[in-house]
């Protein structure tokens, strides 16, 4: 069997009772780190400019946006959730193969059902089964794909969003191999558009254009039945070398989304541990401010090629710089979105601990790793070894760091009363009967209508 | 001056007072030679289900379909008129880079004119500039590009939609560089779709993600600024090779219209030197279909990398077999549209002469030449050699040829009386004040409503 159609059939077969408990867990947590990001990415002005722009050409508005009072049809729904949570850097990462999973798949998931009755249930197997597909893809050209510059995430998010779309429409294994081709043949996104808006349409394209896939099929618009492997397929095109054994190996059996991830500071992850150290020392010692004479940072040579940025100003910056990273965790005891913003970046309290952190790149420490000694004013010094960085994979998130993660990013567009039943709400996915029941707690409540 | 920003003050300060006779009049032509197209696939099935599964969800119905009586949104009838004009393979090629220009940018242009008051002088200004930005694109990436599986006319196509409909909403050059680089990440589109309707969407969906380009970027979406030429822009990332002097070299000065061709047989285009020598034969011979014992094709190599389909049953797959062009040339002297139906395909006549049809590739054999010989039951044998296929740049299709072309396809669209009505219009179509009268002319004319 081709692996098209091998995808497809997986995908049209599976079933929730199929799937592991911790498998099921696993998607509870992607969905609640994804909600988080689409809630806390909704205001961003990528977000207005695309409704902007496109809500003029929306269909019948009767999907929502998570986070939004606008109305949209399903498609430009899902655009703007796939926006919306991605635009922050701060949605899961698997690194089998760096892409940024959940959003293209979910983004698609959330927009249908905020239109058609559908149980938590039916989410979250089409959820599952989605990210599978999505992920297999994406680990057969993997990485000499998004080694040449694709973004990873747009072009195997489309195959995402088209098997989920396609599951929760019922499609036949022959439609699904015509969705999945019209994925194939829609799969695109630049590393180059990385630094702007364009980095995040990519996730919410995917998200829209493999919803697209999958209604055409649907109704019979025919593709190519072989638009991973065939010699002008999605891996012969766009890898310089793919394994396609990576599709099919133990489908059914493993399970990707247990290797899935959660970012714990919405910024540049290879920062990561040198601020798991500063929090580490705040949280220990509570240094004051304006007593730390000099950070000096010791971290993996590649620290400094991708995140030397030390004279800052704007937000977008702080997410390149480790000095910022280890300054507001000093300051703050912690580095969310909050600490990412241009003020945060120009607190007075902030910039002078920046200034004076110092970092030095040492082959023996890994990407995991970091060492920071903090010199206070009275002599003493302060050190911590960080030896494995949250929110990887053997460090992951527990489920409690989530929900602070979630409310931290759902305030942006929530009232404080929705945040909790938000996140309940998300936690208990696969109880509701209606996925609406959590679409509207997602909604400023003044605009929330229960349908 | 970066190609991408080139491209860009390129298609903003251009004038149609400074494009030459001869282009303008060959923009004529081409405009023709699609409009004929739009009209002869908007009943194709592909239109049918595009329209079917997708109209739900278009926006307000302003805007026309080429041929339908369906009102869309512009974006939703960019995408229905690039499936039309191309899903018959019988829209324009230039020999430059193997793409099918016109369809991504007139299909934009002409949804837009439906929506928005357009002189004629205003869509040729723009179809120009544009067909030319996304002809220098191509040249810069073909061949590699195409080679390793790209359908070039889906991923060149994005950039003239994008300059295209950017010209007609005025974009200035940042914003212009914006649509580009938005155009880049959407470039798509694969040949492995060749031989279903995926291969009509691609561009469809050019058109389609070219105009939603432009709109974000008219609204401060930004792109990478160097989406053509950076590290990880198009031309690195989508071609193994790449000149990038083929974009800036001469522009504003040369023009790829003219090395624009149009098809006289609706099927690849490496097929026609076979078809035109089956033809040939047929007028001087006709052969009895049951006596034809064997054909024996010499054909340019490539026409079997493209067009080597020999068991078939479809229609579209008769598009992209040499086997198939040479035998309803041999037993009908024809290769018009009624030679590419189910039923022509599965033909008893026509099916014993394609199966004993074989073809060998010959490098000494260029792509406009074939050989042709055919061996008779009563041992004869009748041979043709074509040195120049009709339709290729040294035998380009007359007007004349192009009014019968065009008559052929709009009847299966319009009413006898409207047929002239929309050619003589498209003829003219730079003396229109406002380019709906011919989009009215080329709507079915009981739904044909002055605006």
């Amino acid at each position: 069997m081709s692996e098209t159609h091998a995808l497809a059939s997986y995908v049209v077969d599976g079933r929730l009772d199929d799937t592991p408990n911790d498998v099921r867990h696993e998607a509870r947590r992607a969905l609640v780190n994804f909600m988080g990001c689409a809630l806390g990415g909704s205001a961003d002005p990528a977000v207005d400019i695309a409704i902007r722009a496109l809500g003029p050409y929306s269909g019948p508005s009767t999907a929502r946006v998570l986070g939004r009072v606008e109305r949209l049809d399903p498609l430009h729904a899902s655009l703007m959730n796939g926006i919306s949570s991605h635009v922050h850097d701060y949605d899961d990462t698997t690194p089998k193969n760096y892409s940024h999973p959940t959003s293209p798949v979910a983004s698609a998931l959330f927009a249908y059902a905020s239109v058609h009755p559908l149980s938590g249930r039916q989410l979250v197997e089409a959820f599952i089964l989605a990210f599978e597909a999505e992920s297999r893809v994406a680990n057969a050209v993997y990485p000499s794909h998004y080694d040449v510059g694709w973004h990873i995430t747009g072009t195997s998010g489309v195959f995402g969003a088209a098997t989920g779309i396609g599951k929760l429409l019922g499609l036949s294994v022959q439609q699904m191999v015509w969705a999945i081709g019209l994925a194939a043949t829609q799969a695109a996104g630049l590393r180059e558009m990385f630094g702007s808006m364009g980095k995040a349409f990519h996730p919410g394209r995917s998200a829209q254009n493999g919803y697209v896939a999958a209604l055409l099929a649907r109704d019979g618009f025919t593709a190519g039945e072989r638009g991973i492997e065939g010699p002008r397929g999605f891996a012969a095109v766009q890898a310089a070398r793919f394994d396609l054994s990576k599709i099919t190996a133990r489908l059914g059996l493993d399970f990707d989304l247990r290797a899935n991830t959660y970012k714990p500071y919405p910024c540049g992850i290879v920062n990561h541990p040198a601020i798991d150290g500063a929090i580490e020392i705040f949280r220990a010692h509570h240094p004051d401010p304006q007593a730390i004479a000099a950070v000096r940072l010791r971290v993996a040579p590649l620290v400094l090629d991708l995140c030397n940025q030390q004279n800052i100003t704007r937000g977008l910056q702080g997410k390149f710089s480790v000095y910022h990273g280890a300054a507001v965790g000093l300051v703050r005891g912690k580095a969310g979105l909050q600490e990412y913003t241009d003020d945060a970046v120009n607190d007075p309290r902030v910039k002078r601990v920046r200034e004076r952190t110092t970092a030095v790149g040492d082959p023996s420490i890994t990407e995991d790793q970091a060492h920071i000694e903090v010199a206070l004013a009275d002599g003493r010094t302060l050190t911590q070894f960080v030896a494995q960085s949250t929110g990887n994979l053997q460090k992951p998130l527990t489920d409690r760091q989530l929900d602070a993660k979630f409310r931290d990013q759902a305030v942006l567009a929530l009232p404080a009363e929705q945040v909790d039943r938000a996140l309940d709400l998300t936690w208990r996915i696969d109880e509701l009967d209606d996925v609406g029941e959590l679409i509207d707690a997602a909604i400023p409540a003044a605009q929330a209508v229960q349908r």
